[in-house]
């Protein structure tokens, strides 16, 4: 039967999400590794999104076929004993043979933060991009929400061959969840290959007064990779959440 | 002449604030090693509270005496280039020569941090210590109640030779800071050894209905260190400030 597991990571020591031919450890290779043990046996998983190496996720979506005759909360402690501390299963439940954690996703939230401070901060040195200077929230705001509903997001990332840029964002935006950090948080369809990251990168220029919110929604569309500021750092960002239908 | 530095680090990677002979790094080290690099000659610093392997801060004191020209901003950048990423010097002031962090000190204050829930978090595993069942806050905090004023803290720490197990606290609370997120805030004139892991460990008993807040504070007066429960691990554990007078 096929299982569907929401798994959270700390992406720090990890080369993403997607086993690779030369690089180790990923976080696919530690679940695999996990079921292996469990059942003796190689078993293949399907995941919702590829994160990059340093990227987390709290929400990131998993699926397996599995013969397993215990609840699926004994599942759960079983994968996690063979799991190492810096990633979890968070829960698993069954699902239609069907189930395809990327085909059938709905959207993707991902939340990317930013401390500012004019020192940086040794315990948010994984989880948060250093700035030294605040950033103008209602800049960040006005300039996010140009980013609503359908465009074809070429400026900001590259779609896997064959595929078309457009996207739709359901939702962008910045809140200060502290005075000195900021969140901002998108949901979208899918999403470009750095494509959050990429938009962070820029956004932030309109935070600092280096681009006008008016600017930014023109580079928009221009549909111009060259036209976009720098990558944010991998480190800042997290998968929250991949949304299903009911 | 003296400054005192305020200083911030994970305590993950280290043996504790203070040198030692046998084991390293420890952040004492890490200062010093900035400092030598800045002056090319030996330079001795003095600690406000010499935490344990593990346990953060974000408030520790440190002071030291130096011949410098430029600006207290200038000395902190110089000495931020010459430390790891994991600790920062978060401000430098010039204060008189006769300043001592550790005995000009008022006051010290702790964050203990709890996460519950029913599967660990790679993402808060180096900051908070993990129970799977929640705890019942309103119990925790009639406990902790009764850490306030002078007493004999001998149930909950050892002094070092010589010195009295009194110590006066005067603040003790637990608050709810998310749903899954517990923060234990205490603040006393000065503390025994390892007496705030001490205090969670055995507050945790409270807050899981294994003893009651009465017993709690009866257990406080009978100053019998076999009394407390287990000692909380360190990582939850964060110095926040120190505190001076004006």
């Amino acid at each position: 039967m096929r299982f569907k597991a929401t798994v959270a990571y700390d992406g720090t020591a990890y080369h993403g999400y997607q086993k690779q031919e030369n690089a180790f450890p990923t976080i696919q290779e530690e679940i695999e590794n996990a079921l292996l043990e469990l059942v003796d046996r190689p078993v293949l998983t399907l995941v919702a999104g590829r994160t990059d190496a340093g990227v987390h996720a709290t929400g990131q979506v998993v699926a397996f076929d599995l013969e397993w005759k215990h609840s699926d909360t004994q599942l759960r402690h079983a994968l996690n004993a063979g799991l190492p501390e810096d990633v979890v299963i968070r829960e698993v439940q069954r699902v239609s043979p069907h189930f395809h954690p990327r085909f059938d996703a709905l959207s993707r939230t991902y939340v990317y933060r930013i401390y500012q401070g004019v020192v940086r901060d040794p315990l948010r040195r994984m989880r948060a991009w250093h700035l030294m200077k605040s950033l103008d929230l209602a800049a960040l705001n006005e300039a996010a929400q140009h980013l609503n509903g359908e465009h074809d997001f070429s400026t900001f990332g590259t779609p896997p061959q064959g595929d078309n840029p457009v996207r739709v964002v359901a939702q962008a935006e910045w809140k200060a969840v502290e005075p000195d950090e900021l969140h901002f948080t998108i949901t979208a369809n899918a999403f470009l290959f750095r494509m959050v990251r990429s938009l962070v990168g820029t956004l932030v220029l309109v935070g600092q007064h280096r681009m006008t919110p008016e600017e930014f929604r023109d580079i928009l569309a221009a549909r111009d990779r060259n036209l976009s500021g720098t990558t944010a750092p991998p480190y800042g960002l997290t998968l929250v959440a991949v949304n299903y239908g009911p």
